[in-house]
C-alpha cells in the first residue's frame, strides 16, 4: 500500500495536466485492442471460390443438440436462422445480404421506437413536475391537461399535423427510405426553392403512407410534437380553462408546431439555408431545442401574456409573491422521468444505431447527461450563492435547462463543450425566470418560458459556437457535405448565422401564430376561469372532482 | 496541492478553449470521414469469384488509427467484429453468416427483453392507479396486493404455469426455434387433435428449458400473466383478505391464466380452429385482448361477486354511492406509465423486430397510441356530454379501455381501424361501469371488470371486423396461409366465427374455474375481511402499518 | 371437459416427479424444432463461384412498389439498404461484411445505453424509496441529496472518476474494442502484476476517448457509480447536512468506488486472481453485488457510525424505536422502478447481445427477477411468522435485497441456483436490520446496510458456491480459460477463495477509505444538523422549503 500511496499524488498531477508520460514501473499495454483479423492471404496457392453451397452449407449445430437445451446461448443464433427464399436450396448469397439488410432496419427501428416510447413517458415526468409546482387545490386539473393533452396533440397531429410536417421529408435512408413521403410543397423566392409543408401523410393511410417505415417515424415524431405541447399548459396552470386548453392544444398539434418543425426537419426553408445560401450547413437543430422546446416556451409565452398573472401573485405595486410548490416529491420525481426520457430525445434523434455516424448514439447520450448535470449544478449554485439555500426547485429546473440546451448541439458537441453548454443554461435559467417574474411580469408557474424557452434558444445558437466538426453523419447534413461546425471550431460564422435567422424565425413565427389563434380562442370561448373558479381552485368548478379529496389541506396564497 | 492548482487552471483554460489548436483559423481535418476501404475497381470483363481470402480481407482501419479514438463511429463496427473460428484464418464465409443468424437473434432478443421490461413495469402503473382510485385507508393494503402480486404470480409460473402454457408450443423462429418446448397434451375430437396443456419447462430446468431463448420467451410471457393477475387486486381492493389474495393468486397464475393461454398461444386448441375447422386463422389474439385482459376481467368478476361489495357501496334500496378515487395524480400518473408499457406489450408480442412480418414493430405500436388516444377522448366527451365535467378517473380508464382493446388487433389493423376500436372503447368502458355499477350492482373500485373484461372481449372480436389482410407474417398465421382477414376486408365471417367460439370459451371456462377456485378459497380461509377491517381501513389490521402515517386525513364514505 | 379433469391429476403428479415418460393418448411433438438448412449438397454438377455481381445483384423490390407503401414490411429492410462504398457498383463482399459488423456493433449500443437508460432511473425508484421510509418532514431534504448525488456523482466520475476504473481496461470487444482504453498502473507484488488503476479518459476527451465505444462504455459504468452513491444517502438520511452531503459523494465517486471497481472490472489485481494465482476465474462479480453495492452498503455504514443515530431513535436504555414510513405508496413504487431497472443492471452487463455469451441476456434477466421473487417472498414470510404482519416495507426491501443478491451472480447460474440465492437474500435482509439496529445500534433509517452491504456481500460469495459452470463468455472469463463454477458445481474451491479475498479486501478497504473520508469531512465542514435543525425536520432549514408545504401533518417520533 505503502507503494501506491506514494505514487498516487503524482499521478493525479500527470493526470491533470494530462501528461502522456507514462508513469510508475509497469506500464501495461493492456490487451492489444481489437487485433483486426489479418487481412494477409492465406497460405494456400490458390485461394478456392464461394459457392452457393458454402453459403448454405455454413455449419450449424444438430437438430438433436438443440433440442437439449441451450444455456450459454453457444448453439442459437447460427446460419440456420437467415431467412431463405427457398428452403430446399438453403440460403443464397442474395438471403444473405437481404437479410444484412433486413438486420439494419430492423435495429434502427428498435432503436427509434424504444427511444420513442422514451419521449412518450416524458408526458408523465411533465405531468407530475408541473402538478408538483402548482397548488394542491389545482392538482386534479393540471394533471388532466397534461394527460388529455397527449390525446389532443396526437389527434390533430394524426389528421393533418405529421402530414404538414413530415409529407415531404424524402427518403430518412435509416429507416428504410420511406418512399411515400415525397411531396413538399415549395415556393421560388430569389430563385431558389422554399419548402414550405408536406403534403402526403393524413391519417397515415394517405398515399402509401401505410408503411412499416413511416409508421416507425410518425411515432417518434407524435412524441416530439406532443412534448412541445405540455410545456404550454405548465405556464398556462392554475388558470387556464379546460376548453380553452383543448382548442389551443388542437391548433398547436395541426398546424404550429407541423409548420415550422417542417421548416428545420421536414425539408423546408430553414434546412436548405446550407444547399440554397452556403450558410454552413443550414439551420442545424439535432433533436429539437428549438423546433421542440423554443416552440413550447414561446407559445407559453404569448399564453400567458393574454391569461395574465394569477390572482395574488402580483402586489398592487407589482411585485410577485412567491407560490410554492406543493410537492417537492413529485416535482425531483418528474424531473428524473424527464432525465430518463430525454435519453429517448437526443439519442433517438439519430433515428437509428446502424448507418452512417448512428454509432455516434452513445455520444449524444452522454452529451445529454453531461449538460443535464452541469445545469442542475449551475442553477443550485446560483441559488445557492445568491440566497443561501440550494433550491430544490430550480435545481430540478436547471437541469431541465440543461437538457433542453444541449438538446440541438447534442449531435454535434463534444463531452466539453456539453458541459460548458449546460452550465450556462443553469444559471441562465435562473436569470430568466427572475426577468420573466420581476421585468416582464408575465405569470409562469413552472418557470416553462425560462426553462423551454429561453434554453431553447440558447441551445440553437450554442451549435454556432460548440459544434466541433467530428460528427459525420453520413458525410453531409441538410445535403452539405462536411460536418456541422461552430465558430470556436473555426467555422467562418456561416453556421452561426444560419441558427440565428432559425431563432428570430422562431420567434416571430412561432409568438405570432400562437398569438393570433389564442386570441381568437380567447374571443370564442375564454381563456381564463372565473376569478372564483381560481380563488377555489380550478379541481371542482372544471374537472368536477378533487384532487386529493381525502387530505387536509392548509390555503396558501 | 499547490502545484496541482498551478497546473489546474492553465489546463482548464486550454479546455475552456477546446483545443490544442488555436481557434478560428486552423481547422483540424480530423479522422477522414469512413474511410472508405477501397472495393477495388475489377473492371474485368469475366467477374472475378469472391474467395475466403477476400472475405477475411475485408478492408478495416489500422489499430493505430482506432487507438486515436473514434469520434464519429466511422472507424468502429467494421468486419473486425465479426466472430471468427479461426483466428488465424480469420472470417470464413461460415462464420460472415452465423454472425448474421447470431445479430438476428440478438435483434430479436433485446426487443424481446426491452418490451417484456417495459410490461413488468407496468406492475407499478396498476399499483398506483389502483390505490389513488380507492381510499387512503386502505393504500398501504391496496399496494402491497399490488406489490406482492408480482411475486406470487412469478412464482406459481416458474413452478407450473410457464410449461402448462408455453411447454408445447414448438418453433419460435424468431428466438431462435425454443426447441425444448416440443411437448403438448392433445385429446382427439371429431378426428382433430385438440391441445390441452404443455408438458415441458417446469422449473426452468426440465427437459432442456434451461435454454437462452426458451428463457427470454419465460420472461416475456410471465410479465404477461402478472399483468393478468393485477387486473384482479383492482376489483377486490378495499374488502380482499390479504392471505386469501395470495392463494388466489397462485392459483390464478398456475393453472387458470396458463390453461387459457395455452389454448390461445401455446399451440391449444383454440390456436387450431383454422387449421382444424377452416375458420379463419384460428382464433386470433395478438397481444391478449382475451388471453390477458379479459381473463384478468373475468376472474375480476367472478371474485367481485364472491366478496360483495363494500360496506357503503350501496344503500339500502340498492343505489350506487360514489366513492371518491382519494388521490388523482398517482391516478394519472399510473396510467401514463401504463400506456408507455404498453409499447412493450403490444409490439413486443411480435417476439422480435427481423424476420418476417417483424418489421411491423412500428405499426404495431402506432396502433397503439392512437387506439389509447381515442378511447381516453371517447371517455372524457361521453362523461362531459352526460355529466357536464370531463372526468379524469373516466378519461383514464377510457385511455386503458382502448388499449385493452386495441391489444388483440394491434397486429392486424390499420391506423384508422384502430382509432374506431378505440373510440368504441372510450364510450364503451363508460356505459359498461355504469351497467356493472347500476344494473349488475357489482362493487368494482376501479372500474377493472369494464377496463379489461369488456374491453378485452370487445377487442378479440374487432378483429373479426377490422383485419385488413395486409399483415404478413412469414406468410401464415396459426398455421394457416394467408393474413388475418376481417368481415370489413372481405372475410367469409370464419375469422369472426372463430374469435366468437374464444369469447364463449373464454367466458365459460374462466369465470368457472375462477368461481369455483375463489369459493374454495373462501371456504377454506374466508375471502373477506371483517367489517370492522373494513370501516377501520385494512391497512392496520391486515398490514400492520398506515399507508399515510403522517397525514391528516378526512375520511369519506 | 371430463376427460382433462381426468388426466389432469396424474399429469401434475408426474410433473411434479419432472417425469420424461409421455403421458395421455396423443404426444404431438408439435412443430420440428428449428429445422436446419439442409447441408446437403446441391444437385448440380458444378457449383458456380459466387462474384460481387452476386453480391451487388441481390433481388430488392422497384422504387416503384416501395413507393405505394409498405404495410407489412416484406419490402423494407433489403439488401439495398447496406452501405456501400461505391454507389455505382453497389455493394462489394468487403461492404457485406463491414455492414454486418456494423450492425453487431449497432446491436450492441443499442443494448449497453437502453440498459443504461433503465439504470439511471433507478436514481428515481432510491429517490422515493428512502424518502417515503423517512418522515415528511425531511421530505425535501432526502430528494434532494437523491436527486443532486446524481449529478456530483456525474461530475467526479466525468473529472477523474472513469478514468481510474476504466483507463486500462484494454478490449471490450462488445463495443468495438475501445482501443484507447490501454493504460493501467500496475506495481509488481510477488513477481506478478498488480493494476491499481487507469490512467486514460479524464474529461472523456483525454488520449483518444472521445471514441463512441468509449462513450458508450461511461455512459454505462457512469449509471452504476451513481447508484453506489446513492445508497449511501439513505442511511445518513434525516441528519447529514446538505454541504457535506455534497464534499462526501464527490470523493466517493471520484475515488473509493473507481478505485474498488478498478480491481474489480477495470483489469486491477482482484481480476487476475484467477490468472496471477489459479484461484478460479479470478474474484468475479457480474454486475456489481459487491462493485456497487457492497460498496454503497459498506460506505453508508462507515458513515452512520460517524453520524450516530438520529435523535429518538434509541431509548435512554439504548432500546430502539420504531419510526414509521411517511408514506407506503411511493415506497412500494420505488420498489417496482427499481426492480425495472435493474433489468438493465443485471442484463445490460453483459455490454451487448451479439458477441460470445451475449445471448446469455434473457437468462441473466430470468434471474434476475426470479431471485427478486425469492427475496419479497423470504422477507414476507420471514416477518409474517415473526410480526404476525406481511410487512410491506420489509417486503419491498426483501425485493432489492434479492435483487442485490443476484447481481454479482445473475450471469453465472441457474434459474434454480437464482431462486435459492434470493430466498436467503429475502431472510437475510430482515436478520440483518435487527441486527444492525439492535446489535450495531447503528441508525439507517432505510435498511440501507443490510439491503446493500449484507446482501451485497452475499451475493459475491454465492458465486463460489452456486456458478454452475454453463455460462461461457467467448471462452473465457478474467482471462482464464473455462465457465465460473462453484463448489456446488464441482470447483475445488478456488473459485470461493477468490470471492473471499474480494469480500475481505472490500470491507478493510472501502471501509477505511470512506472512514477516513468521512472524517475529514467531519472535522472541517460537519457532518451533523445541529439537533435543532433534526427536530423541525431539516426541510427548511437546509433546504429552504418543506417538502409538503399545504399538506396537515401530524408528527411522529
Amino acid at each position: 500500500m505503502r507503494m501506491t500511496r506514494k505514487s498516487f499524488l503524482p499521478f493525479l498531477l500527470a493526470l491533470l495536466s494530462l501528461s502522456s508520460v507514462p508513469l510508475g514501473s509497469a506500464q501495461t499495454p493492456a490487451a492489444a485492442p481489437a487485433a483486426a483479423p489479418a487481412a494477409a492471404a492465406p497460405a494456400t496457392p490458390a485461394p478456392k471460390p464461394i459457392t452457393d453451397a458454402d453459403v448454405a452449407g455454413a455449419p450449424v449445430p444438430t437438430a438433436d443438440a438443440r433440442a437439449k437445451g441451450d444455456p450459454d446461448g453457444s448453439l442459437t443464433g447460427t446460419a440456420s436462422d437467415v431467412t431463405v427464399t427457398d428452403a430446399k436450396k438453403g440460403a443464397s448469397i442474395g438471403d444473405v445480404v437481404n437479410q444484412i439488410g433486413q438486420n439494419k432496419i430492423a435495429i434502427n427501428f428498435v432503436w427509434t421506437l424504444v427511444t420513442g416510447f422514451l419521449v412518450m413517458f416524458m408526458q408523465a415526468g411533465f405531468a407530475i413536475v408541473e402538478t408538483g409546482l402548482c397548488r394542491a387545490k389545482n392538482a386534479n386539473h393540471t394533471m388532466m391537461m397534461n394527460f388529455m393533452v397527449y390525446g389532443v396533440g396526437m389527434f390533430a397531429y394524426w389528421l393533418i399535423g405529421f402530414a404538414i410536417q413530415m409529407g415531404g421529408v424524402g427518403a430518412v435512408a435509416n429507416l428504410g427510405g420511406t418512399p411515400p413521403l415525397n411531396s413538399e410543397f415549395t415556393i421560388t423566392l430569389f430563385g431558389k426553392a422554399f419548402g414550405l409543408w408536406g403534403q402526403n401523410g393524413l391519417f397515415l393511410v394517405h398515399k402509401g403512407t401505410y408503411d412499416v417505415g413511416v409508421l416507425v417515424l410518425f411515432l417518434f415524431q407524435m412524441v416530439f410534437m406532443d412534448t412541445a405541447l405540455t410545456i404550454v399548459t405548465g405556464a398556462a396552470a392554475e388558470r387556464w380553462k379546460y376548453a380553452a386548453f383543448i382548442a389551443s392544444s388542437f391548433l398547436m398539434g395541426a398546424f404550429t408546431y407541423p409548420i415550422f418543425a417542417n421548416w428545420a426537419w421536414g425539408g423546408g426553408w430553414l434546412a436548405t439555408l446550407g444547399t440554397n445560401f452556403n450558410l454552413g450547413k443550414g439551420y442545424c437543430d439535432f433533436a429539437g431545442s428549438g423546433v421542440v422546446h423554443a416552440v413550447g416556451g414561446i407559445t407559453a409565452l404569448a399564453l400567458s401574456m393574454i391569461l395574465g398573472p394569477r390572482i395574488g401573485k402580483y402586489t398592487r405595486e407589482g411585485k410577485p409573491n412567491a407560490i410554492l410548490a406543493h410537492d417537492i416529491v413529485i416535482v425531483l420525481t418528474g424531473c428524473f422521468i424527464l432525465a430518463f426520457g430525454w435519453f429517448g430525445f437526443n439519442p433517438g434523434s439519430t433515428l437509428g444505431a446502424s448507418g452512417n455516424g448512428g454509432l455516434r448514439i452513445g455520444s449524444v447520450a452522454v452529451n445529454t447527461m453531461l449538460a443535464g448535470m452541469a445545469g442542475s449544478f449551475g442553477a443550485m449554485l446560483y441559488m445557492w450563492l445568491r440566497y443561501h439555500k440550494p433550491d430544490a426547485s430550480m435545481s430540478g429546473n436547471g437541469l431541465l435547462a440543461g437538457l433542453v440546451a444541449i438538446t440541438a448541439p447534442s449531435g454535434f458537441v463534444n463531452p466539453v463543450g456539453s458541459v460548458i453548454i449546460g452550465l450556462i443554461a443553469g444559471v441562465l435559467v435562473c436569470i430568466s425566470v427572475e426577468f420573466v417574474d420581476r421585468v416582464l411580469k408575465v405569470d409562469d408557474p413552472v418557470g416553462a418560458i425560462s426553462v423551454h424557452g429561453t434554453n431553447g434558444l440558447w441551445g440553437v445558437l450554442s451549435i454556432g459556437f460548440f459544434a466541433d466538426g467530428k460528427s459525420n453523419y453520413g458525410g453531409s447534413w441538410n445535403g452539405v457535405t462536411g460536418s456541422v461546425t461552430g465558430l470556436f471550431y473555426g467555422d467562418n460564422g456561416g453556421q452561426l448565422v444560419a441558427q440565428l435567422i432559425g431563432v428570430v424565425t422562431l420567434v416571430g413565427f412561432v409568438f405570432t401564430l400562437s398569438f393570433v389563434f389564442n386570441l381568437l380562442i380567447d374571443w370564442m370561448v375564454g381563456q381564463r376561469v372565473s376569478a372564483k373558479s381560481e380563488l377555489q381552485g380550478l379541481d371542482l368548478p372544471e374537472m368536477g372532482a378533487l384532487g386529493y379529496p381525502e387530505f387536509e389541506l392548509k390555503t396558501q396564497a
